[in-house]
């Protein structure tokens, strides 16, 4: 954490009035650069009541090309934000290429007002923190700039600037949506915001603090080291992830494809009983789970040809199409090419209640990503941790993730591949990139063993399901549906 | 509107299964032309309770392919949704390119709700139903295949069925969104029905009804009705567009932008005077209007180098950056280029009590990329009706649209040009493009002629401002903000 100050001489209005005129451009022609080179700018403004955080916000808005910034102000979440996982607020606000995103209330403010008021523990606290910190990890992996600014002032200097405030007419038509935290001791809240600070401060996300005694002083001293910080940035070629821990060696995982019993199976009699069963439990429960507003999530992976579209049709027999949706997933389109992977991924989290099917998923970056180098070493080792960090926050927000991987040999993948060649409706569904895939078996193998041990977590383990017999695996799926249902009750 | 029904033989359960096995590959296959093709689907699903709306939604996914499904069911609009014009809920919910969009409950619903329970006047309904008509024609003269089936039952049908499915315990489980209508006269509801469907019922969306009373029968109906209407549209090539009324002959406008009068101006002392006065009265209204939850939206046009940028930075030093934002309008991109041009508005509309400003807008569609030819002349000439149906829209949910011509003279603009070479933070402000538009005037201004002829609407107005002093210019749009705000009050 940084203290930041401009130190040059300001003996008079107009004198300031002239260094912003000068300097402005500074500002503006890095700004010019950063959109041209598509980079998503992450402006975090804090403070103090009186500190000057709105007027430092409209500065910026006029010293920068305002029609690439977005400012963002603390709200209470709305409905639809507040029926899914925190961070989807922000994912849903964040800067597209070249834009800026100025938050003056940020996903710091709920955490730290939780805590002021007491309705956080000190540990749900320090888990929060936790969260931002793998947060602003991801956005600056993957190109975003951070920068964090506090504004700060002593508790004499703030009764004095919020007296004066009062006795400004235009201030009481404002919301005091900062004026939440009047009632708690100054060096109380000085002390957690420190500490947060502390904590969260990392070289590709830095905390700056400026002195807001004098407002001329204080403007300046933003403007230069927005000036600094991004001149630093462009110089660097990109954020420093000097603080990113790279992924550690790579041991090999163990081979759970290999160890895999694809022999089980069961009677087509068996099946038919089974299969009608869960299906009505699972259609009761899913409404049951609806009015609760819980939320399932299913991802279904697998080997081409393992079965993966049978058993979602299977699966959704036994749902009232009002509660689920099916989701494909292939190669990313448009703006989804140029945001983080997960973008897309969070962005379409439903609201709670629902159950969603995912026909593959974002474990695309560590398979077909990896295998065939869509995505850098870099990228696809980093995922894995970035996937669980993603599937914990659905968990903390009550949505219970299912992971099927289907599985099958690679005998029954090459008749099912033939069977699929003759048959009229299914031709479609055969490609030369399955042929394609299907020699690359041994990279894939590995890409799925890694991806077992690295992702499967207490909260979101997978489910490794023989798929050699259809209805096998169909039973299965439903099976885990209506018990992770059940266990909504 | 026509009654659809499949007449084949159905003489028990077993040829029903064989039936549909044979028959569902057709429709399978037609979605996937459609999917080829890239054309997006509205298929709405109306009908009484009891006549079994659901069981087709969950055929349809099951009968289909349901990774390019999304199922949209009726519930009351989320804070966001209440928070903008009606039509945003739906605009958001439109299938993208070889998608389709199952509507159970629709934008039918909730006018038809509110007129059955009176809430609504028959005036209101009817103005509804020209919303919807319009809103259908827009959707379709882009491309997008729409049709709407109503499951219909006698009373008595309706009755026996309501009283089966009560003894059925899976749905006591069920939200009983469709339940609403219980208390009204069946005769009542069953002819307000047909009056709305009689109104909306257009080539490009027709209304289809299906007999409901045996569920084999009805499912087969169904099947058949969208599997020929696949097939119709394909050989087509498009929707049947014969019932959209193609723009009349185009009488010339009149000549607006040789008409204005360029020489209004303003001397310096008076202009900071009243800029100052003018901006304290905006942030105070703002502020009010925020409270009201009432909206501005201001759109900039004008010709390059009449000074947009430089009013709407004058403008914001008026504002609370919390309250405004700017949305700078470039060539579409990614999606936005696949979905009607207007999706990227809506997509856009903020929610109630906040001033959005464009940095040109809509008027694209009429201008550069009717000049440039980027736009066909079927789409830009049916692009006035459709703008002023949107700015229609925005009115009737609260919001003030102001809109701002900047005009200056062609050798003004040329000194400007000249100025801004030699300006060095102002290089990157002249392109290779405003030398050609330039060049082109003369189609600019009848584009722009005909832009405020047809679409200068008693709720949204042109403001034809002379920019060629910049001072006046700027005070005029504050001016005019100004008036807007307060009347809100």
């Amino acid at each position: 954490m940084q203290d930041y100050r401009y130190d040059g001489d300001i003996t008079n209005g107009k004198h300031y009035d002239e260094i912003i005129e000068a300097d402005r451009s500074e500002l503006l022609s890095r700004q010019f650069i950063l959109i041209e080179r598509e980079t998503p700018v992450v402006i975090v403004i804090s403070g103090m009541i009186g500190s000057g955080k709105s007027d430092i916000i409209n500065l910026l808005n006029e010293w920068m090309d305002t029609r690439f910034i977005e400012t963002h102000v603390h709200r209470p979440p709305s409905d639809e934000e507040a029926d899914r996982p925190y961070f989807w607020k922000y994912w849903r606000r964040l800067p597209g290429e070249g834009e800026t995103g100025l938050f003056l209330g940020s996903w710091y403010t709920q955490p730290w007002l939780d805590r002021i008021d007491g309705s956080s523990s000190r540990k749900k606290f320090m888990s929060s923190l936790q969260d931002i910190v793998r947060f602003e990890e991801l956005l600056a992996a993957d190109g975003t700039l951070i920068i964090k600014i506090r504004l700060e002032l002593t508790e004499k200097q703030q009764i004095k600037r919020i007296k004066a405030r009062k006795s400004r007419p235009a201030y009481s038509w404002r919301m005091s949506a900062d004026d939440m935290d009047h009632n708690y001791p100054f060096e109380e809240k000085k002390k957690l915001t420190d500490e947060m600070m502390e904590l969260t401060n990392r070289p590709h996300a830095p905390w700056f603090r400026i002195d807001a005694s004098q407002p001329h002083r204080r403007n300046l001293s933003v403007m230069h080291l927005l000036t600094n910080f991004f001149e630093e940035h462009l110089k660097r070629g990109g954020p420093d992830l000097s603080g990113i821990e790279q992924p550690n060696g790579f041991l090999p995982s163990k081979d759970y494809m290999a160890e895999m019993d694809l022999t089980p199976s069961i009677d087509r009699p068996d099946y038919t009983v089974l299969m009608e069963k869960l299906r009505k439990k699972i259609f009761k429960n899913a409404w049951k789970a609806h009015h609760k507003k819980r939320s399932l999530v299913c991802v279904f992976e697998g080997a081409d040809a393992a079965g993966k579209g049978g058993s979602i049709r299977r699966l959704i027999r036994g749902l009232d199409a009002r509660l689920y949706r099916v989701i494909q997933i292939a190669a990313p389109k448009g703006r989804e090419q140029t945001t983080h992977y997960l973008h897309r991924f969070w962005r379409r989290i439903p609201r709670a209640g629902f159950v969603t099917i995912y026909d593959r998923s974002w474990y695309g970056r560590v398979l077909v990503e990896r295998v065939e180098g869509f995505a850098t070493e870099q990228e696809w080792k980093r995922a894995y941790a970035e996937i669980n960090q993603f599937e914990k926050e659905l968990t903390d927000a009550g949505v219970v993730v299912l992971k099927f991987w289907l599985e099958i040999s690679a005998d029954e993948q090459l008749r099912r591949f033939k069977a699929r060649e003759v048959t009229e409706h299914k031709k479609f569904k055969i490609t030369d990139d399955d042929w394609r895939n299907r020699e690359k078996r041994t990279e894939y193998q590995a890409a799925i063993n890694d991806m077992v041990e690295r992702t499967s977590t207490g909260y979101a383990p997978w489910h490794l399901i023989p798929a050699e017999d259809k209805k096998f695996a169909r039973v299965e799926v439903l099976r885990l549906v209506h018990e992770a249902l059940k266990k909504m009750k």
